[in-house]
């Protein structure tokens, strides 16, 4: 390449880099919407390019709908950008309820609701909180100076060491110790695989709908979704080829028994597909396995991973979820080289997550008492899924009834406008999900989800004829 | 612009974004050195753009050295990449000890060592274990629904509360539960202002030298480095001024109390200046005020913060080192403006630390236990300081003696070979830090840092006879 030609790429990318320097800004909310953006000459002082550079990123950003002009004063961020990289969902689509804006998910939960149909997590009232207090004296017991160790950064040996057991015996596959790694949560699980896997404008799988934190967490790398339909009969696998085969994304991310938030569960017939499409395509398959255990009519197919020989399948599974969700313990199981890539995120996100909550979850999971909570938690949640599925029976709604999760997903008739029904079913204190957020496309406008887990049988019943008395205005 | 001018455009910014997705999949060890990438159409249809996008891409990562060329063969990653980012220590300078390559800090803390001069945290014997077992035990009684409940984002409303009442009191600020965020430890903390506020090609401050995990998080998002030498009198601050004009960074991270490695303490005379230059050039401070309660000779001077009217100041402070390490409690006080940002990052993050942690800290935290055991520590620390000292004094080797934190910072001779001056102690089961990896310019080659806080008295002396023995061999 001549000297001429150098210079010319050097200012490719130099214009290429402060154009997303000024994105970068917008979308982290720094520069807000009708807020002006620096001078050309200030901007090129700050970044140290040439105002050029700076002048040609500005008219992109125009061009592309980010900014717009005010003649003789500048450029301002535009607040309708067509593309705007939904970090909040209330800059896209504002819902207001009880006369405060909802910006997302959290904020819907945050609002506090006498019926709480938002929350997909388990009652308080559920758990062996007095069970697990004893044993949580039993483990400082045991380990007297827990509070002053670090965890290492792929999480406790023998935490990992029991899980991969527990794992062994139930799902006849070959693991250890060392192909798990403990994490805060599904969530940081996602957001660390995230970090190592999607460079901007990289190809994302991802189910449609799903769980909106996924949704956000990859949006903030900047990735392309190529959504999948699920359907209650699983996904359409020559759709899944063609897709895999045409965009060539750098995973799809899953969530196949008890999906979220659907209630589906992926067929066995099609789980050996799609770990071979996986392979035939190098597209890695992240198989999130929050609701495993919560299953009404016996226990769903075997996870993916274990149709997985080459290492093509992340698993991560939600442990604490049933048992001690304020714990925050979830696994991810994964190939060596999947693992070292894991090994450098965690440790540059935490350093490893707190010892003393693994240790804690340890001694709880290897202890009898743990089978029966789960027995027993699963017919409590069965029951509340019966009794929201009876009062909501007369409505004449469209769901299919989940077998297992803590979610119903509901189809509205046309006539009930979802974000004016959430609003007035605020104003009641019944707060639930709009199914538009759980959507990659955000065109879901007529679907919700109901959660039966979080409030008990007396309330829930109540609850439930209070939203069906609000939604029986529309009709 | 038109048509022409458009597809141009768009043609650079595919261009650039080829090559930043072949960055990051090097970057993170995807494609290992040596490792052909794939064909130029291959990658065009994985992306989706057209070959001779791809093709210009791969010039210019030849150009930059990113890979090499094979005549009749392909592109190959070349391991010699002169600005190669640092993930991995052990990429730009291998250390081999007992046998083993060493690639990071985190690396050289994983050998087992007898001498453990490598590890800056409290020995787990100075820390209140068995008060702490009982403690526990009394919060679970407190709170029996613990394990269920998850936290707020931000963290739990009693212990921000607390929280800020103990700095209003300590270091007489205004301050509100609403401006404090607990993290997963210091290092979270860091990583979300991170992810925040670094884009590609920003400009960011650093002490040099500085924590290594902080160049390493700021080197993932590809930060460029700004370094300001830190000295036992603190920083030329016509020099910090010089930089924040030219540079524009945005930010300056820094440990000015005790600071990590080298001991140093910013003074309070130029505490004031440096918020003053961080509002009259726009550039945030990061205090990262790990060490502010291990004094020896009285308190340290008040925290930047405290002079920070304006919110250019976003301060840290790890709580749990010197207690409870294990709980991993960090504080982030900042803005508004800054925590809303925060507040995004951590939801995306792990949706707020464990909950268990939180309030064993606080009531901990609330106990006049606390305070009786940070002065027997101080005490604890200072011996063990004034241990290495004496040992080291027959050495002539050059230190500032530090006046509070855990860490000596020496210089050796220059006849002695820090790389292979590591590798001997190692096969002496004594481990230290290599300065090198404490530079963000890697070029401190004969600094080294001794940490005198993880392990005995007895084995302290033993441990720095036995290394000044390995160094006598050099003279």
């Amino acid at each position: 390449m001549n000297e001429k030609g150098m210079a010319a790429d050097d200012g490719k990318r130099l214009f290429k880099q402060v154009y997303d320097h000024v994105i970068h800004r917008i979308e982290h909310g720094e520069w807000k919407a009708h807020e002006k953006l620096p001078s050309i000459r200030q901007l090129a002082e700050e970044l140290g390019v040439h105002r050029l550079t700076v002048f040609r990123a500005y008219q992109m950003l125009k061009h592309n709908e980010k900014v717009y002009v005010k003649e003789k004063s500048g450029y301002y961020v535009n607040p309708n950008d067509p593309d705007r990289v939904v970090l909040e969902y209330g800059e896209d689509q504002p819902i207001v309820a009880s006369g405060k804006l909802i910006n997302s998910l959290s904020d819907i939960q945050r609002v506090s609701a006498a019926y709480q149909f938002s929350q997909a997590l388990i009652d308080p009232n559920l758990l062996p909180n007095l069970f697990l207090s004893d044993y949580v004296k039993k483990v400082f017991d045991l380990y007297p100076k827990l509070m002053g160790t670090y965890s290492t950064v792929q999480g406790d040996e023998e935490l990992r060491e029991v899980l991969s057991r527990y794992m062994m015996q139930n799902h006849h596959t070959q693991l250890q110790a060392s192909d798990i790694m403990i994490t805060t949560g599904a969530q940081q699980a996602i957001d660390l695989l995230s970090r190592i896997f999607i460079s901007p404008m990289d190809a994302v799988m991802i189910e449609r709908p799903t769980y909106s934190a996924a949704i956000d967490i990859f949006r903030q790398q900047r990735a392309r979704f190529i959504p999948v339909d699920i359907h209650h009969y699983g996904y359409d696998i020559a759709n899944v080829e063609r897709l895999m085969k045409q965009y060539k994304p750098r995973f799809f991310y899953m969530n196949p028994t008890f999906h979220n938030p659907t209630g589906y569960t992926v067929p066995s017939s099609q789980r050996k597909q799609l770990v071979e499409l996986a392979e035939r395509y190098r597209c890695l398959l992240i198989e999130d396995d929050a609701f495993h255990d919560m299953h009404f009519d016996g226990p769903p197919p075997q996870p993916l991973f274990t149709y997985d020989t080459e290492g093509w399948v992340v698993y991560l599974r939600s442990f604490s979820k049933y048992v001690a969700p304020g714990l925050r313990i979830c696994a991810i199981i994964a190939s060596p080289t999947v693992m070292k890539l894991l090994f450098t995120a965690k440790s540059l996100a935490d350093n490893g997550s707190p010892l003393v909550n693994q240790k804690i979850f340890l001694h709880y999971f290897q202890s009898e008492r743990l089978q029966q909570h789960i027995e027993k938690l699963r017919i409590a949640l069965q029951v509340r899924r019966d009794i929201m599925e009876k009062e909501l029976t007369p409505t004449g709604w469209n769901w299919v009834s989940p077998r297992g999760g803590l979610n119903l997903w509901i189809k509205l008739p046309e006539a009930i406008p979802v974000e004016q029904f959430l609003k007035e079913c605020m104003q009641q204190s019944i707060s639930f999900v709009p199914g538009i957020i759980c959507d990659p496309l955000r065109k879901m406008r007529s679907q919700i989800r109901l959660s039966y887990s979080f409030i008990n049988e007396k309330q829930l019943q109540q609850g439930v004829k209070n939203l069906v008395t609000v939604a029986d205005r529309y009709s």
